[in-house]
């Protein structure tokens, strides 16, 4: 049975459904969604671990360093998304709760695995429930725990996995191709950079600018997400 | 595939609903009301920011005074809108109510953008819970922040992007070609509202009426929302 | 596109939903309904405010003078309305409620524009949440404040203007072409009677008697509402 | 645009909806269910007011006796109905209530317009909310106030009108014709008794019996509901 | 307009809806049930109240004892019903509470007919209120009151009629017919279980048994349901 | 009118949906899954009651002493189900909670006709109230109460009846056949244990294993629910 | 009939419906999503229990070792599941929630059916009221309690079997068939997992890897969870 039978039939016009096939199509549209979003790229590397991501500045007008597509969730964790951004935000704001009411709570930093799964559980809610659509979005949170640099992905259905590199959203297909021919488990943060702004230049082609690039990273000694300035971005691209 | 498919498929004849190529069809409807609401122009200037709007004044027996498009959000933050204006109401009280709250709270004002993401987060809301439509309106909020002069546009997704100049509603993407050979970021609040209101006057050629003009400043010096009066802004048009 | 197309396609057959044009029809047809009504006419006059309504007596065994098409919302506030006038009677009860209530807690008069207000935000309220149709009315409210005297208008979407002379209902287009010709803003409350119903008149043609006419005025002296008699509005049409 | 066409495009198969010419199908449904339901008339006379109305007893093992279709509200109140005679109950139930709780309250007799404007509340409720239908019903309530007789029909909308004789259901446009010829203000209770049984005679004609007659009045004198016998309307007959 | 153009046009296909004709068909295709419902005959004679109904007893492995379709409510107060048994038990189970809790507060025997509009406001709201269907059964309740027996009979839509002689579902035209012919105001309890169980036998033909019958009865002198035992049942019908 | 045209139209796809015809065929399409499901046989007999049922084990790896097809509600009475049997399991949990209720507060065991009752209210309820469909799945309840033994079955529409002998699920037509000819209210526990497995057998035909088959007694000395042991069962076989 | 036939008359797009031959279409095709699931295998052995699941990665810059498709819910009782995962780890979290409880409150382990028959009751009421869909999983549960170790499958439609050995998922028909052939009741848990691992690598083919296998097991002397390590897996395989 071809997908465009299941449209013709409604199997796609109801969230909380199962098609014959036994697919739930509003949430493989979801997914759509997500791979239209703005490319963003997560790795882990020997010294730190690293996101960046595409601001898709589409006016000269827009105040460049306003955008921001990587957000700290707490001291040691951040987050980026591709999909609809708005809903990024609403699952970003209540990270940031969870989390700092973990620190208020235990006195100690919240683990970012603990982080993942609540946003999954919303995300399964929302593919269950009726009366709500499934988030239109999939997050990449990367986080220092006590145990060691974390890696996650999120998608629509609510689930997760953890990843060594990964691309989500635009150019996902051949992002991740570069980064299986790049990534080794023993680059530095600084050769992570390199590769993930490089094959962001190499996919968006002349419609990239060094503007449009956010990045951020953990490193090892001080746990602390730190944004990457614009200037060190423009040298890694020389 | 089409748009007008999507139309013969129902994929927009409900609110929390994805289409097959992952896309929300009743939020992107109600961007088009915003594209045929009233104009709206905002700029951040050398000395100050500036909203300059049209009220829209279809018969003489209006009392142009009493058609208020600008509102003070609190002392230093004004915002105005594109859409349905009921709409817009709505928002624009919440966030006085907000304003006021955080000022008996923490005794200071409050920031722009915590009032931005406030009312993106209601318009999120809209596009995800069942039983509501999406908020049929874009607002353009300005601000004067301890940490400097803000300008913002929110959109019925529940998105927001900060601005040097920008126009939203009917005629803005002409008008928007006219900011970015007019606007530079030395401007003073004077030349900017020169710009904004001829540019309009241009868009709207002979419906056009200083009557119609309502516009608006915070000065950096008082960091309060001044009212430009009709006066000021005929003397303008000369 | 053309409104036939929309209705051949559902866009209006539910109150939450924008056509792809950006429009609410639902919201559409309401005002239609209002175009349908009984005529109202109001203005702002030298020495007072008026309100003249059509009671349409459509038996001779109904009694005239029960039938009341002006409420007295407080002792210096009235209203009418054009479409369904039981959506109007809700809407005054509550605005009489409203202006009871700021009399007790504040001992002084509400100001005619938060009562205006308060009704559009319901109005807007049943234009954006399922399970409600919107009002099918419009309400014409004049009141007599500490600064000056006002004369609002709103719709079904929760919009209002002020205005200094107005007419609502059916004959709008006629009578408002009336009233852009004979309605000065010197003329007093009389004159302002005799313009109204005399374009009644005009309007209704040999379906118009005296008895239809209800009408009140607040002066500018004692800031009360005052039916007017129908001897005087019989004076009046001589 | 025709009623067909409406019923094609299904504008009348949900309440809360208006259609393109701004009418609220459902509701003119229902008041098509009042004009298909027993006749009930009523007049205000000079010395009393009264209710006639049609029991339609469809056989001859029914008690007539039993069959009640006027019911009194209050001493000085009573109402009959013409629709839905099991919706009617549920109204007249909640004025009988408000009518007790008022005279508990102020110990003094509730005013009739108070109850009628509290019923079609209801009604107006009915025809805005979802899950709900409108009331098929409308009701025709008599009392006699401190300030004189009263007489009022409400219908399925939520309006209502005070007259001095009425008539609906079934053949309320040939009845209210004999009123017009037959009814003046300064008739005795008697007489109205005698024009409204012989216009329901003539009406119904070899289906009439007396047996199908129910008649209620309140006098000036006593200001109380009085049911009218068998025996006088057999001889108000001859 | 024919039913059958309605069946095409949905009009009955949901719960609150009028059809352009003014009806409601849910309601009509309920009362369907009931026609189709076991035979159920009531009866009031000199010396006190009978019902009498068919058990219909499917299989002779059924106990046929312990199937009662006449239910006790109180004391002096019985019920049967055609239609929705289950619906019919929810029904009786209310009344029982409703009389018990009477007796409780007050100390005497509740009125029938205060049981049977108790039962019938219930039943309207089914026909008015969404998300519920309406009872798919009428009922036959009898009862000996403080001023003489009462048998009355409700319907789906709520409304009651009180009867001298009555009978519902399966054959109530044919059985009608033999009430109209030998039930009198002045025979004996006796007479009339003679009328009931006969005229049930004539309608059931070859599948009528003795057995299949439940009978009960309150005499005048003691005021009390008495069941009717299988062996006078087969003497009346010898 | 045939049921092929009800699916056509839609009458079938809605639960609280009376047909034209006065049918609600959520509610018998709900019998048919009883009628697809697992046999399942009872018996009042000389010296006690029995319930026997298929056990339908369809891999020989399934642990086929963990299947428990009969269920004890308590200790004097026991449940066996056809149909869904996740729905009659919460039946099940409903009906021992409610067992073991009574027992704390009147110390004594529950009634079966009041568990059965309770049951019945439940399952009328889903095929009432809209948003639930109706239990599919019949209830066989057997208890041995002061006043002798039971046996009960309900059914999706929340009826229910008192059996000597019944059987219910696939083949039930073919084994009341056998029921009809074998059972005889004298016979012993025994003898009815022997007449049910062999109608099983006789109907499972080559599929038939003495492993397939649940069975459980209640004698009357004990009034105890006791299982009867695989070996028993094949013993009763030979 | 057919499925087709049911399809294109719609009795599959909504929850809680039966279809006329008295199947829950939408509970049918969550199956169908837990039979194109990943493959889980469970045996109990003789001195223990076991679980083996696919992991299926898909990248090999996921973590595989971050895998986890066997949770441990409670020291001696851990689960896998085939279908939607994130439905999984809903349930899952709900059963650790409920095991953690009963310790707190009876300071004993919970037995593995009670949260067995736990989850299948939350599962049960997802197929019968609206607003949410079935379950899309099928949960394999292992444990060992005080009377030994435990095996459990439960569906989608909330029911459940204990099994001596069994898979769910992708390849289940034929993988089931292995188990026929090479399963006895007396083999030891490392012989389990030889047979189960070498079943997925036949059925996975060149797309197996060592890598891939998530198992666990429960030994009778510790009656603990224990991971299997990756090494002990690649030695079984050799």
């Amino acid at each position: 049975m071809q997908p465009m039978q299941h449209q013709m039939m409604g199997y796609d016009r109801a969230i909380t459904m199962f098609s014959p096939d036994g697919r739930l199509l509003q949430v493989e549209y979801a997914k759509k969604t997500v791979s239209l979003g703005n490319t963003a790229i997560g790795m882990v590397c020997k010294d730190g671990v690293l996101l960046v991501t595409d601001k898709r500045i589409m006016d000269k007008l827009v105040v460049p360093e306003a955008i921001e597509k990587i957000w700290q969730v707490d001291e040691h964790v951040m987050a980026t998304a591709a999909g609809i951004l708005s809903d990024a935000r609403i699952l970003v704001e209540r990270a940031q709760e969870k989390a700092a009411g973990y620190r208020i709570t235990y006195d100690s930093p919240i683990d970012t695995l603990t982080i993942v799964k609540d946003l999954c559980n919303i995300a399964q809610y929302c593919t269950q429930s009726g009366g709500l659509r499934p988030f239109g979005v999939s997050m990449l949170i990367a986080g220092a725990d006590a145990d060691g640099k974390k890696l996650f992905v999120t998608d629509p259905t609510g689930l997760y996995n953890q990843w060594k590199a990964v691309v989500i959203g635009e150019g996902e297909e051949d992002i991740q191709q570069i980064l299986h021919k790049e990534y080794k488990e023993d680059i530095t943060v600084e050769q992570g950079l390199k590769i993930a702004t490089s094959s962001l230049k190499k996919f968006l082609g002349e419609n990239f600018a060094a503007d449009r690039v956010d990045a951020a990273v953990i490193m090892d000694g001080t746990k602390s997400v730190e944004r990457v300035s614009k200037e060190r971005i423009a040298k890694l691209l020389k």
